[in-house]
């Protein structure tokens, strides 16, 4: 935990394993020019390390929490239980079973304390930082004009892959 | 769509039986007394009114898009691509497979599109509209207040249905 | 929390329309006179109630913990990590998956804090009671041949109702 | 969108990843020396250039579409919902989950709006380009000729095979 | 079969207890004047009658085969693999597995002999009422015009939906 | 198709590429001293060499069809609705799901043609032998000894690997 | 277990709420006046009666063992495992997860034990029986008779609910 | 079985190749001083020696037995069937179907015998012995102080793993 600056996104996970799919929300974070940190955090292997962060994240000023877990994910919950921002999880697929374990774990919140859900793995670990963006944006006007000019390139490139992808299938 | 007045929050829905899930978001917002229009438009029924409350709704002030919508459920996704605003996801169960392809229709976005995904059905249709409220609570204290003191309440209530449930489990 | 007595089973849920289930443990417990307790505390609307339940049920000699939640069912996995003792999952069916989710939750816990997860529902909770008998009848020669008895009776039971199958079948 | 002639199937795909796919969609078109078209578009990224492309396809005399899309592949529900063309579905195998997402995602479409999915993955990207062959030969009696040639041609093959795999046995 | 007049779609099911799903086609052709017929053939337990169907029904003038049918649902393949007709599968949820039985047996076909797959249950039987009728409009314009209208009133209902909804939101 | 001598079993496949698999079906029944054919045919590509196949087994003294296929796996089932004999079926995993579309197309047969289905794969396959050699030990005393000593010897295996395990473990 | 008289089929189930299901096999085997007892054990409450059980079947002269069973159901498997009578399975839907966990419980026995599986529920225990018909019939021409009959009236059948059909169809 | 020392837990497994999962078992054992032995055994292919090994283990003074197997993993449910000691299972993943049914055949049990099931794979070995640890851990201090000591060193390990985490994402 960051203590003398100001951290827009703490971008938490349970595990170093994680890193090489939360990577990719630190990547868009950075492109975007969000300031962030990165958190490493177990619910279960590090309770009371979780329960000190979690408590204290909101008078540290962060505003968004981006949780990366997989299994049992029980970290973006345990984390949302603790604090009273927005805790955005990303189920990781880290066994056998695909990260539907991490899904179920991570979406079917009981009533009461939302996990906004993102897509398993590096999908979701993108659009964690761009949703993240999306409500820092509610109050951020150079924000928003950055994530504007982002979703205007989106639709651009894929115009680009056409003109591609129309060349490569004809070889 | 509401026009002479700020909604804060939008609770849209694919289809007219939504609304029985819905209604969870929408008791929420009025406990919080945050202002909210319910709206009714199909992805795929109506892309006209789809695409045009999209585009419209950051204008309007809307603030966060909630989105319930079952089967194939588009609608979150559609919505998302056509706005800058946070959008969250409902997941109704509405066909035979229990809301598994509604779930998986709203959660699995592709990177670049995020779509804030709940538990399905009422469980995720009340945690929607306390994400919308962890949200707006960012820059609104009075509101942050009413969420301190719900999530307090929430807590006493746990000790509150324990003792019913020892008295119960005495008879 | 009982204060003054020995418990050696506590049975945890999370909300107290698990108790529909978890009765069946109950149950099983009084038939062999265990001594037990009730608690509810949710993993996430009462996170402190949790902790503390968590972190002195060894010191008040409570020897097997068994919990039954259902949805994101966080519960047994959050107590397991708080505390030394054996702690037994029962995923309880309260969503649109079926116990799918709890099961999941419950079961696919990564290396380190073990949950002895049960099926889901009735036969989960009446397995979660007589899984405690086993860890307890270790060392309480007494209860380990009321389940001797128990188990043999089991067995009895199967032929007498083979024998009302086979008059039933002849109607 | 090529103007200046007579496609009868639109092959259209969510990215360019998808057209290792999809490339067996056109390989059976071109045997079939079906006029067709490669068209990339996404749902999510570029709404504008996909509802484009659905509104003006039959009006440029486009008699079948086929869509190849993964993840929560709204695309070609998205396209069906703004066109009278028959829109067949390919799912995608792209993420954690075995391209079931996709399939969910295509083949639940809510009333109204059909769309003829296919299988996941390659062979059903064959099936999309064989579909569209049936439903151009109801009112081309050549290209039905075809249809029955390498329908019998299919037939001989696995008579082929089976002694290739007697004499393979045999070794 | 119906022999002595022009049938343009064939509705054909595998047990008579999936009429109550497969009415919702007939229903929607109907409504649209499109000639068809019903018949009832089983895969297995008729597979002469399946064949004599399949191999007839293009000389006889038909122009689609919608086939529903559930649990190991072969009808659809069968069917296909007899005819160079557009055939459309409606699986039907009639086993303990919700119907994914039937969505798989119908949809994962192997490349060579496409079924067009629907939606499980009566949105699907509705949905291949329109993806036949999509096809026949083809070169059937004022079945086209029929559809086009069709298309609209939907768009329509769901804005007097919305006022309804608002209506009974504010009771 | 043998013609000039008896064979009790048939292997068959619906494509050469299952024969990886269905190799462990060969091999069982070669240890066994079987007789058996191995017969190519697909139920969709070759549906008139399959029904062809299928009524004229019995009257070559077949005695049991074991049948190999994946994705949409109609093969067994459609050689079960043309035969007397028992069909045993064993889902080949193909395509993305895992060989649960081929299970489920194989073993959720509808009442009246029955098809002895084996787990996925391998196992399957080596389990299709066993099982029509358990089906010819009822009359043939020899085979039946045959089996006792495999069963025994499988027995006695698992007591030699016991040790090896023993002496790995101890490196 | 009968002991006086020679019982060509035994339908073993492991608990008496499984014969609502297992009554399905029991009125076949009476249709086709196939010899038949109806035995109750659980593979895990009463091991050694399970054990009896399988041991002596084929000593009894029973040749098929039929065993219907829900949950983890292991019965079919364990039986299997101490006798080389042809073991014929039927998954029992009494859980929460639909039969699935029956079903693999019961079809992916791993290589050298086979069980012949069924599908879930009624219809599988009907197959059931007459996959027991179909392996007796091998030796037992009058039996082999029937079943060549009553296939034909399955047939026959079709086409009178085909009748029945199209006059509902016109009301 | 070991004969001449006391073992506390036995670590059985029902074929060899599934000692690489359940190494992570011994692997904690040994790293705990905990006495244990290694028995493979089959439920299927060594029938009797799975009972005899059952039956004895009390005796043998074994406290836990754990079981590791794949497929219809019967093993645990088995041996719990035959003994009043503590059955922790682990779910290997050794077929197509990720392990999904050796969880369900492991965890479904129904109520009277249960199995302590722990996640799939080496995750859930590696927490079968510390269950076993736990549950020794109630009559055993030191091994509880040991249990206490590597609790705190996982706490102390997930910071050392922030720290490196943070030092890699600056690379």
């Amino acid at each position: 935990m960051e203590k003398n600056m100001d951290i827009a996104v703490s971008v938490v996970m349970g595990s170093d394993s994680d890193y090489s799919v939360m990577e990719e929300t630190v990547k868009i974070l950075k492109t975007f020019h969000v300031s962030h940190e990165i958190f490493l955090t177990s619910a279960h292997r590090s309770p009371d390390r979780t329960s000190d962060f979690s408590r204290k994240a909101a008078e540290r000023n962060v505003k968004v929490i981006i949780v990366g877990a997989g299994a049992a994910a029980h970290l973006a919950g345990v984390i949302a239980s603790q604090t009273t921002l927005p805790v955005i999880g990303v189920p990781v697929d880290s066994t056998a079973l695909n990260g539907l374990d991490a899904l179920f774990s991570t979406v079917q919140m009981p009533g009461g304390i939302p996990v906004a859900t993102m897509a398993i793995g590096k999908a979701g670990a993108r659009n964690a930082a761009l949703l993240a963006i999306r409500i820092l944006s509610l109050t951020d006007a150079e924000l928003h004009q950055r994530l504007t000019v982002y979703i205007d390139n989106m639709a651009h490139e894929v115009e680009k892959k056409h003109d591609d992808l129309i060349l490569k299938s004809r070889l």
